[in-house]
């Protein structure tokens, strides 16, 4: 339904995770015989859970870690990770610094070049650790990171940045990459995004991508809303990329998952993208909160060293549990950060649906959690406030 | 009408208590010849207000003096009560621990047996206080207790769970209950619940259910719609299951009342979900703020002490008078959670409605009662913070 | 347009004050030619602002100052002023009590019994002072006040309530105010309210109201929202009543002015309440705020002191300057509670309203206030908390 | 769509910016080949920003700074500038005095008289610094000042009111000002607002208007909606007046840039307006925020001195960087209110918008982003507060 702005300008009216709710209906499951394998590539994982590639957020530990848990970790190609030889002390004074310190601090840190080597030592570490080797890069650095970590062993690649489209004009006299091209060449599966419609999404699995990254503006640690007044709520974003996935497979045979990335904090957040067609997800604060993360209780933006126009920032999320607590549980906190799998798993039980797929069926309302009056006072209750 | 989230889901708007509001006719009513009396089995009751099986809300005491009053309380036979001989220690140190260790003492607690002699023995003891003992267990308890709980003189049985379906898709190995077969074999009501849609309100009703609890996701202790994702806003999901009962009595001239479950805090909420076309309304939080509840100005949610995925939460919710107080009054305070009976027969009057069936048929408007600006200072204002 | 609240239930959208804003129009005027007046029975007043038949608002001295301001007061038959000789202490006692023991205080005090001499001797006080003696009781004090109060030289008689209607069923034993019949015999004009729908309105303007009250639920000091769930969002309601005024008028040639009465603050609320079809506003809390009034920087509503079912509350409004200050200037306030004629005519200069009348037909645009994330942002810079 | 707020009114529904946010599409481009310039008479300037014409705001040297910088500032003639030969004790006074002392002092000080030679002295320090010397006045004051600013040299001339219209209706004893008349008269380009639709937008530009200021109510230093009721959401209003634009220039061939005024904070706020398509913006508090702000970190709204109905109010928005970070970076901070133009080149450049024409046509959903229960959480983690 098109909504008038005003003479001059129509809209469409999109929607956020928080105002939509899951509505059970006539089955319910044994949540233990659910079923939340998918593939990407042609690995075969347990939980759609993808770690995201931020440095407060996956290293090589927790990256050999997420995928003896089932899930999978995307280490950043030009982060702390490849610019210093020992990041623990880097990771360390991140932690420690100030909040009106982080900014030029980041934008110091962030200026130490790149090393190719370190590259493929940290490709090799998380094989030697039996893991699954995911890295990342922006389109300006795919090209010459890309070739180089599939020849270190590397799994998966991710070419990913706030927003990528298959059309990009870049300035004359710089080299643009051509995605379709890329994503030929490379001898290993190409994931693209993030993205937030249905054509960016026809086009990019066009192009060959293995699989598409959705989200734009949500995340905890950005502010691409605020800064560059740009983001689609996510319910919207992904049923809109899902529509796209489907309608591609039903032309070439060929599915290829839809990941949504970006504001997922709870286990329920996590089922929501999947009832709006979402095929896994990427999160990054829910996991910058393990005793295994590198954030040690923070976690930030990749946009936050820009040298001109930083974008995320540095939340202090803490430090609630192990990354198997987390994934698997069991749950300490009753809130929906532990045990993200079981959620899943009890939430498809509740719903009736077996597999994802089936739980990309389910009904959905519009059900805004907004902050009235009666949740400003239950909220007080579970504050301990009383009346 | 279906509203487009995106291109691959489409949704329906739902409507949450606090975004309704009753609007005055024509006619007024003195309240004093308004009547709320109701039938739930074979039981005449003058208030439609039952207390949750709740370990913080209903005891032995409570539910003898519930009765009294005119209302109805339920034991929940999987908590404290039958599993601890002596409650009373149990019940202080739930008190008194802190938020941080709470979940694991209750996983703890929760993890000792369940004593079939202490479940004979609390309906006893309900019956030996003339009150009318009402009990509730899971459905993967129902078949062991129910029968049991019929032999020692229970007068209603509730099988509820976050969600309940007739058709459940268990694992291969293990029994399933059979609803139908369930209220068929019981020697005395049985309550189905809980559940938001018609279709499964219509289901639960030809299965034999005596009533049918309404409700998934909005209860103060209740944390599903962040964990799990699941819940339908309570004003839509009673509005549905009341029109499927309206049209079961139809089809069959069997009238089964629906019962509203969750997140209901004042009297005004209450009135709202029996304009909405419940029956009665089955609250929490507002009794166990009575001096006489077991949880001693806590409570917490029946999902609590889960042993892998916990996600109902502890509320500090005070105590503010005693059952009568609550119930009946006169009320000592002016927000609407002391005197549910009175503000329920002075909204009545209001309304021009003389019985609840009645008061079911009253015009209710959309009216959000959001944090505006305007809000806000208002609220400033009570809390005697002027300007 | 009706909205399916759920399958056995539509409802209509109903807009609050705080959701609309006006849009100025093709014309401006000098708000010093503008004329702000209206007539109330045979009255003609400049200020289209009525105090509210509240103890805390109206006393004899205000309701003196309020006739020469040009405004109008209502004294409350039934509140301190008539069941005590000497109100001051009275009154400083509520002013000085904490909020626990303020529910039983006030019960206490109004259960002093209310001197029919007392009424005579407060209208000819405020008479002697010059003032229009306007006197208010509720239904079921009407006839026994009445003729008394327009003996004793009351120039109008409120006949206020939560909710007031034509039709009343009350108790077989006991008498019921006929409404028709009692405006009929009254020698002065009777105001009558309050109401919120186009029927009521329409009925009682027939029974012979000189004027009616708009307004249930949105009051500062009011909680029957809360309490019995009962409200209409202020603006559809005037609207709604404006236009059975208007249909009134059209059948019968006797224009009845409409009165929004409950939940306006500042100067903009009123504006927004004329621009919605209101004639005049009746407020209280803003004038609360008044060095003049009685409730010495506090506030209460009038069914606070229900022995059974309080439902006002109190609230601290502070003392912010004279009663003229707030009725005509000069403004020592930003905030809109300051010079609320000088907000009205401004208001009216720049939508080219020159009458109330003009005032009626300004434009409206839905612009809910909510508090986005940019709107705290903002609040918080005001509040002086920088970034 | 038209909404029937009751029976007796019907409105539109308006957006405002916060609930808006922008949509990449197909193709991005390298933020370093867009162009952001634009035109106002003859001038041509590369940011499409105007410093507000506010005390706080511009003085003599931020006026000169900005023309530098590439932007433009404008200088309020009835301010303190022009009524105090040495205006540096009076802004310290202002930015040391009390909240409660506040709306007095400035009552105080703007009853000092203007100074036409002061006048003539700024606009010529404005040039002497190379800087474009814009000033404003009120339309009671723009013929006194008018011809006096441009003769002195000034390159363009406000006239602004909180609004402003062709068809002005004053006292029968006054002169009005003919905007018509006064453009043709005028020697230099004449600026003129502000206003919030289609109608006096078209009006004005008609009357000769080299610019058209768009909005009312939504400023940060603004409470004509609490004091007067008006306003118009931001998004709505722009989109309003820019079809008017478009509709003028099919008509006339004239374009006549329109500039968005009130409210805006961010980066993200000034694309948004730009896609609903503004010219430009006219901002006050993100950089009265400057280390060269004369409000040495307060801000406050032109209708504060007011000495009968003040509606601005003070604010403290702190200081934070020097011009140049805010308007062209780098940027210290990462929450969008450093580095406009470098956020709106990255905008642009993520949207695929080369110049400001084309970002005009960017795709907007309705994506407001209200305080959902999710939103405060993420916001308590921002804020460090963990769970």
């Amino acid at each position: 339904m098109t909504i008038q702005i005003g003479r001059g300008k129509a809209a469409r009216r999109a929607y956020g995770i928080d105002e939509i709710a899951l509505v059970p209906g006539a089955r319910t499951i044994d949540p233990a015989i659910t079923d939340t394998a998918w593939g990407l590539g042609d690995l075969r994982l347990e939980i759609p859970i993808i770690a995201s590639a931020m440095d407060g957020v996956v290293d090589v530990t927790t990256a050999g870690r997420l995928s003896q848990l089932g899930a999978l970790g995307v280490l950043n190609l030009e982060g702390i990770q490849t610019r210093y030889a020992d990041p623990q002390p880097i990771l360390d004074k991140i932690a420690s610094v100030g909040n009106e310190d982080f900014v030029p601090l980041m934008q110091q840190l962030y200026s130490e070049p790149i090393q190719p080597e370190l590259i493929r030592q940290r490709i090799q570490e998380i094989r030697s650790l039996g893991g699954i080797a995911a890295v990342s890069a922006t389109p300006a650095r795919a090209l010459q990171f890309g070739r180089l970590a599939a020849e270190a062993g590397a799994h998966l690649f991710f070419v990913q940045a706030t927003v990528v489209s298959t059309d990009y004009l870049g300035a004359p006299d710089l080299p643009t990459l051509d995605l379709a091209q890329f994503c030929q060449d490379m001898p290993i599966p190409v994931v693209l995004g993030n993205c937030v419609t249905y054509d960016v999404t026809h086009k990019l699995m066009a192009a060959g991508a293995a699989a598409v990254l959705v989200g734009i503006g949500p995340g905890a640690a950005c502010t691409s809303r605020g800064v560059l007044g740009v983001g689609v709520p996510q319910a919207t974003a992904v049923a809109d990329c899902a529509a796209a996935r489907d309608d591609y497979f039903q032309e070439t045979g060929r599915y290829v998952p839809v990941i949504a990335d970006g504001g997922l904090v709870t286990g329920g957040d996590i089922c929501k993208c999947i009832a709006c067609g979402a095929d896994a997800v990427m999160i990054g604060s829910p996991l910058a909160r393990a005793q295994e993360a590198p954030g040690r209780g923070y976690h930030w933006g990749m946009a936050t060293p820009s040298p001109v126009l930083p974008r995320g920032t540095r939340i202090r999320v803490g430090t609630t549990g192990t990354l198997e607590q987390i994934l698997r549980g069991p749950a300490q906190l009753d809130d929906g950060t532990h045990n993200l799998l079981g959620a899943l798993k009890t939430s498809m039980g509740t719903l009736g649906a077996r597999t994802l797929r089936e739980m990309q069926q389910v009904e959905v309302v519009i059900a805004p959690s907004l902050l009235t009056e009666g949740k400003v006072y239950q909220k007080a209750q579970r504050l301990g406030m009383g009346k």
